[in-house]
């Protein structure tokens, strides 16, 4: 077996122990003699590997009894349809702040639904950024607040939570539990697992019980959380193999501690930040208060040369470099399973391709 | 490793030689150095896997040009939702066939939306059955007509499909190709795919693009078949892995031929059904026109007798033998990957387990 350094944006690298594990299991998990995929979502060994998964989530995330852990289906897409739905009543406004491609994503769902006020708005500032806190205009009174935690294409993370008045609602899909963050800030947060968390087709959600139970009445039963909360995530047959590989992700996350790791991801972005800012060569797309440390998105000096660097680097191993196709350039993105030894092979080739073509 | 004979009504048995090529590819696909659960589902790895499972899934069900197939998540149960408020305009009527717990819980997230008839209704039927066609009633320009194919919980099947004047639309979660059917005789068919097809957490639609192109333009962008069709089930990041599961399950359909596998679908379940009607001890659940190929239901003369047979068979090595608890009794599903020596060591075990204590 000879793994690549990948720098997808999602779905993206997970452990490879994860992924052993998994392996070894899949056609016999723990002696049961059937897969996990094989498994009834209401029998025992099943059972033991969802609760196991919530415990976990609601652990790392230090979470309280008043928040639910779901597992949701259709991803945080699906969440941006989800949630007006659920908490934007005709007659009241939701603010959004856009900043970037998935925050403009959410608020045009949430405008199919009702209404929206953009507390802050520069999804098209370039260099990309995040709004400072100043900048962020709330409405007393609005039925909630929404930010995205970090926009995987701009590259660019918001640093501070803001004080917004209303319950705040966060789609933190690229980078959840990578960060110290204080969650009960939050009535809400959700992301895709497929960055941080596991494989596709599985969105985790923490809500405030007290949120939830705010939601419409009207909607059909698998669109309103609270079903989901009185169903412990099994009102139907939930994605048992994801949960079962979140459940595993969130284990080695235990294992490595979460303090290693937030310190290895501040590490692993600086040491290509650091790379960007030594040179004439690369420039950084975000401005500097507001880089990711999950996405570090730059540029060459032409698209020649980043096609070239593309070319070069998945030739040395380093695959999924390109940028969002809607942006174009350099893009790598560095999350909780993205190995150390991969961030150091792509500052040596970035050094040694300046050389060459600097 | 020591496989079971997994009798569960889904989650569901996968052909062993599926999960053995999913267990050598698990850490790196086909050399390409990552997890199927680790590629960008815009890479040029899975864009392979997507595109054969959908060109499988067309072939298999003989699908032409003017019908759309899409993987969708949220498994059947978002379907019933998904469906009316697509298709279930004010003012219009959409007729259900009430047949067993799927269609009923069909029916009530369609009243959620939208006003229903029920052409049929004989949910709550002893012995169990599907309704003759002479007995459903179909409205005049109703919106569409919904049937359940094969209630799981009742172990009913619906032999012949009806004539219905309006665009059929069918739930098969249960025994979608799993038997000789015409499927252009449906304007829409959907199934969750953890019993026949693959894992959990992935619908299967095949959808008529004229029925799709009627669908309310009203709605969040995720919850139109339209944007399905549009995007090629890529609008957002699908449930990959369980896609790359349902095409090997669909490759190993095309190797063991629709035809053998459907013969065999059959012999299982008479296999079984000989039994119980050779014995005065076992007493099937439906009537004998209705019964179902996938799901065999039956009962023992006491609730003890039953608890009893549970607990020997799964010492033997037969598991999830246990009817569903809202009805109780004993079910034996045998979809498409349980094998024929499973239902021949049933088989024996009943014969052996009546004489011991019939």
């Amino acid at each position: 077996m000879s793994r690549i350094y990948n720098f997808s944006a999602g779905p993206a690298i997970l452990p490879l122990e994860v992924l052993q594990e998994a392996q070894t299991d899949l056609a016999d998990y723990k002696g049961s003699g059937m897969s996990v995929m094989e498994m009834s979502h209401r029998g025992k060994e099943y059972d033991a590997i969802h609760a196991e998964a919530i415990a976990n989530a609601r652990e790392l995330m230090g979470l309280g009894d008043d928040y639910a852990v779901l597992f949701l289906q259709g991803g945080a897409s699906f969440q941006f349809a989800m949630i007006p739905m659920n908490f934007l009543e005709q007659g009241q406004v939701a603010d959004y702040v856009s900043a970037g491609s998935w925050g403009a994503a959410a608020v045009k769902q949430a405008r199919i639904v009702g209404n929206v006020n953009l507390a802050a708005e520069c999804q098209k500032d370039i260099p990309t950024r995040m709004p400072a806190a100043a900048e962020m205009k709330w409405t007393p009174g609005a039925a909630y607040s929404h930010v995205t935690t970090n926009e995987t294409i701009s590259g660019t993370q918001l640093r501070d939570i803001p004080e917004t008045g209303s319950p705040l609602i966060a789609d933190m899909s690229s980078d959840i539990l990578s960060r110290p963050l204080d969650y009960a800030k939050f009535a809400m947060v959700y992301a895709g697992a497929q960055k941080n968390l596991g494989p596709s087709g599985l969105a985790l959600v923490a809500i405030r019980k007290d949120l939830a139970a705010k939601g419409s009445i009207t909607l059909p039963t698998m669109l309103k959380y609270q079903t989901h909360i009185d169903e412990n995530s099994l009102y139907n047959t939930p994605p048992c193999f994801g949960i079962y590989m979140l459940g595993l992700t969130l284990r080695w996350m235990k294992r490595k501690g979460l303090a290693n790791l937030f310190q290895q991801n501040r590490d692993k972005a600086q040491m290509l930040y650091d790379v960007i800012d030594a040179s004439g060569y690369y420039r950084g797309t975000a401005v500097r208060e507001s880089r990711s440390d999950m996405n570090v998105t730059f540029r060459l000096p032409t698209e020649e040369a980043e096609a070239l660097f593309i070319k070069q680097a998945s030739e040395a191993g380093m695959k999924q470099l390109k940028g969002h196709r809607s942006v174009g350039g350099i893009r790598a993105s560095v999350y909780n399973a993205f190995p150390v030894a991969g961030v150091e092979a792509l500052v040596s080739f970035m050094k040694d391709f300046e050389k060459r073509n600097g």
